[in-house]
């Protein structure tokens, strides 16, 4: 590697950075796109409708009309709305063989039928249009992306034309991935316009357990009370109620967290290869995995804070007054029940670490923190860990009941207290991971996801294609 | 796209890995260069006084006197403080026509008038500036910039001497932000030396505020009792005052952070365009919200742990005891007050959904998570879940004092108690904020938001260009 | 940098993308890593061992035979097992000249004497191997790198292969780093495998010293109290006893996390100059010192959660009732002790903020976050923040003790409390910082820090290069 002979690089001599850039539109993203275009050392021209009045536009670049600026440049960013491309069809020869850059964005999704960016190459047919910077904000661009979104989306049909952004990407400071051809621009003009896709199924979830679970027990406590013994304790609904759906929803939904992984496992095992496509209900659940573990987490914290809140609560303070009074008034002598400590004690402790390990769970699944992981580490934290975090929460909810189950007057009405519902879906999971991990079940499920496969020739008819 | 014709891709001739690097210095900075540049194979030469004992550098290097080693290489690094300059200007001849890669950083700011990279470049006219590398810590060099900061920024007059620097930088696999011409040195010089220049407003705004209200509250309650009944309550600092002051100034911090907000939908709605620039105060206001409002979480997060901390302190236990007693005494029975109950449950519970969304709020502003996030999803939490966050914290503190504003005896020495003083702030925002949400207003706000502007042409004539 | 004239840019000739890539294999590595390649504007081919039954390929790409594949590419993706690798050695001809990119990993660690890589290059001799890819996974590859690691390491002997390949990476959207030559493979081969490395000796002293202090307290109070009384208490292993531990782990490893630091500025003195290494056991102490921190930080929390759980705790209700009860049965009055609500009040107070500058720390040590600080900032946060929190968790354990060290009945068979054991390490290392904050020391350190040496030529002789 080593030469001792002068490797002499002479400057190049067709730099990027002499280069003009044109940007049609003279708005908030025009500008700071010019502003950051100034920066990194191109020159800059803008076309306006009205050069002579276009004001506060960046110093060191050049305003003039629509036609003029695109003669100056082969790559013409338009920072103009959809609604004004009209005035492009008109420009056919001035734009011939350029390129333009969609950086458009729409107010609502399925405004239009076609994507902005397929419009305008049906709009100007002799330019070739290229989809970018659509996903960065004008703000990202101002603040030289430190702390913005860094990437670039970018499509296209023609690979020159977008190589040609991609390199003014790259001089802006950010990196590019490339998303194919035009066809792609319909998704890349969704993505500004998503709020929390991957939210909606776990926070749907989320709010209807919690309704089903607050209602459920108020029929059973305030509603119970009031009808058989014609007492108010509707106060409990802020606190104690809540305090009895937001563990449950946390339960249940760490466990939906886990059935899935659970499921597909059983199903390579039915399938006899890891090859076959899971079902589309499978598919979906198991993308919103994170986000129904972090939804859990929410609901346990919520928890957490509700329980250690009870000792100053003027209800708590007030039942424990009455009953010590009771006591010395009736002169009985409390005796120390060595079973009931022990229990609360454990299933505190139970509580406690469950919710440690939960955090630390969601610690880990923050971005930053997950990149800096390799796949064995992330795998090891999410699963084993996890599948630990569901045991000891379940250990807690089953410690917490101990043996109310056996008692009648549990069953107001008729009907499970609340926490023996939220044993239903973890046991379940628990279960199944327990016989998954059996010796000759986990020996069958690592060969499959190595690679093995059952022989069974019918199945490869039924297979699709990885791209439709 | 696809062709059937052999795409055969020679390998370039002129690979810009065989590339020499010259390093000025042997330092810790120059070392660990060294080191990573043979590592990214360049090959690499040390220029140095005293070629004879440089020990400790990486192997495979070279090393030589100064005037050798420019001769090897395009691109110098000047791994040498600025202090010892001088003997470049001696060496005109060997850098005429050279990059001279300025990374060196200053002790303190302010140490010279102009910047260490347009020193150099007076001293050395006839050889090309860059400023490079200095925001880049020799440890991340080692480190291989997996855990440290990833970004390069460069400037320099000569675009073409830029791109070398630009392509050694993508080579050691950072990225790049071009800042521009030499003039941008200074600037740059002046980041490492930054001590958290956006958190000084918020942190001196929270210890203003601890201090009064601490003081105030200290007036009121230790110095009054002392003063009027002889008592010493004097212990009651470290608990009970501290979590006075905690939850005033997180809450006050809060709305200072939705305040300016407020404030520019004002002036917007009064300039009728967003086309003006907003006063300089305003500005740099908006520029630290994100740092407000995580000070005053750190308030809330305070608040929070010294109140669940209450009931196992040694004196609420012995307030409770001797209320008990006395109840026994006197022979007094505890009437249960249903509104106390819901008021007290409220109240907590209020604050405990209000804490659980700013939480939120907090970790969504984690870098990692907001760049995962786009714009509209960014603002539906920071603005959206930030004013009910406000909302549920100003309900928690309004239903803290209940009825309490009414009584005569709050007013110690007529001043009103803490919780009354912390209300101002937040009740004009959330009415600020009522206002701009009605729709008339929010039609207006959001035309306004949207690039229309009220035809008034006086306006241009005040109106600045961006950059000045 | 303006010019008049119009800076026309030609659209490259030999554009990148319209490359060809082959591919031989297609198990889920290659699908994915060919799907990226189409997305990106590349023609993708792969070999197969039987490509007519080839099937679940992506869209677009055309497979063949191997050696047919080889002739349309000129770099070559070995998405294969190294124990498949055998056929390669009989396509010498085809393969000649050629790029082999080398992506695979191992099941374990050290199954192999050399490095897949260089196992590859010894097959093949005529073509040119480079490593890279390994460390991503073929989920990163799908999701289009945004959530997942972005950083392809990329190693070889050839620096114009290595481009290649490097071209490539940058075409699908990640950043690239160089690790030297194919020696490196054996490491970025280790890098899939490793479970964190780093945290393997902190977790070993967090278990070992929680057993330690768990059996040490089990001792000195359960079985103390079983022995002397008769006493079972054996519940209060659950909490009582895991909050005597927790906290002094926590405390013992936050001093151990500054420990090194204050040891390695004491050495640096002794030496007289920085340029001398470490002893091993220094250096890997301080690489692991974060991984400390955090687990401190984990132990912590659970303390904090641990105590302030107490008052719901079934036992605390019972003693407190008891307690009550004999005070008005033996009508003894409880007098106030203003000392013990001093103390009570302060040790909580120290604690408080103790732990809320802790998860400060903690904070600043997300990957994201302390990227965003730059040098000057992380010191101040690590290590002034950290000592001030080291002193503050010090001081609450003081208070705690109070006077209780002067009190033989706390020295349940001659054995002092377990809070005494935590305060050794913490005082060691805050009165070895004192030593080196004190002026001289601070002048002598600082000096020695920015390179100064002592003249001691005989130094120079036992030092050693920085890469073996």
């Amino acid at each position: 590697m080593k030469s001792d002979s002068v490797a002499m690089v002479t400057l190049p001599s067709n730099s990027h950075k002499q280069e003009t850039v044109c940007i049609f539109g003279t708005g908030d993203f025009g500008r700071s796109l010019g502003l950051r275009l100034l920066q990194s050392g191109y020159d800059v021209v803008y076309g306006s409708r009205d050069p002579k009045n276009s004001l506060l536009l960046p110093m060191g670049s050049k305003v003039m009309s629509h036609a003029d600026a695109a003669h100056e440049a082969q790559v013409i960013f338009l920072a103009v709305h959809r609604e004004h491309y009209g005035f492009l069809s008109s420009m056919a020869s001035e734009l011939g063989g350029k390129v333009l850059v969609d950086i458009s964005n729409n107010l609502k999704r399925g405004m239009y039928r076609e994507s902005n960016a397929e419009f305008l190459s049906t709009l100007v047919p002799g330019a070739t249009v290229v989809k970018a910077f659509n996903t960065i904000s004008a703000w990202a661009l101002q603040s030289g992306g430190l702390d913005a979104n860094r990437q670039v989306l970018v499509c296209g049909d023609r690979a020159d034309a977008k190589q040609l952004v991609v390199d003014i990407a790259h001089g802006l400071g950010f990196t590019v991935l490339d998303k194919g051809s035009l066809k792609a621009a319909a998704e890349l003009e969704d993505l500004p316009l998503q709020l929390f896709p991957l939210w909606r199924l776990p926070l749907c979830i989320a709010m209807g357990l919690t309704a089903f679970i607050f209602f459920y027990a108020l029929t059973r406590t305030v509603i119970y009370e009031r009808v058989t013994n014609g007492k108010d304790i509707a106060f409990r609904i802020m606190i104690s109620l809540a305090n009895k759906a937001f563990p449950v929803v946390a339960l249940v939904m760490l466990a939906l967290c886990y059935l899935p992984g659970a499921l597909a496992g059983f199903l390579q095992l039915y399938n006899g290869t890891k090859y076959r496509r899971f079902p589309d209900w499978l598919d979906r659940w198991m993308l919103c995995r994170k986000q129904l573990g972090l939804t859990a987490l929410a609901f346990a914290f919520l928890h957490v804070i509700y329980t250690l809140v009870i000792p100053i609560r003027y209800y708590v303070r007030y039942r424990i007054n009455v009953f010590t009074i009771s006591l010395i008034k009736n002169n009985v002598s409390y005796e120390f029940d060595n079973t009931a400590a022990w229990r609360h004690d454990s299933y505190y402790s139970m509580g406690i670490l469950g919710f440690g390990l939960f955090v630390l769970l969601g610690i880990t699944s923050l971005p930053s923190v997950s990149n800096s992981l390799n796949w064995r580490e992330f795998r090891f934290v999410q699963s084993k860990l996890g599948y630990i975090t569901l045991l000891l929460c379940t250990l807690h909810t089953f410690l917490y009941g101990w043996d109310k189950f056996l008692k009648p007057s549990s069953y107001n009405w008729g009907t499970p207290p609340v926490y023996m519902l939220s044993l239903v879906v973890p046991c379940v999971v628990l279960i199944l991971k327990l016989i998954l991990i059996t010796p000759c079940m986990d020996h069958k499920v690592t060969r499959i996801r190595q690679g093995w496969e059952r022989q069974n020739k019918t199945l490869a008819k039924t297979s699709q294609p990885l791209m439709a």
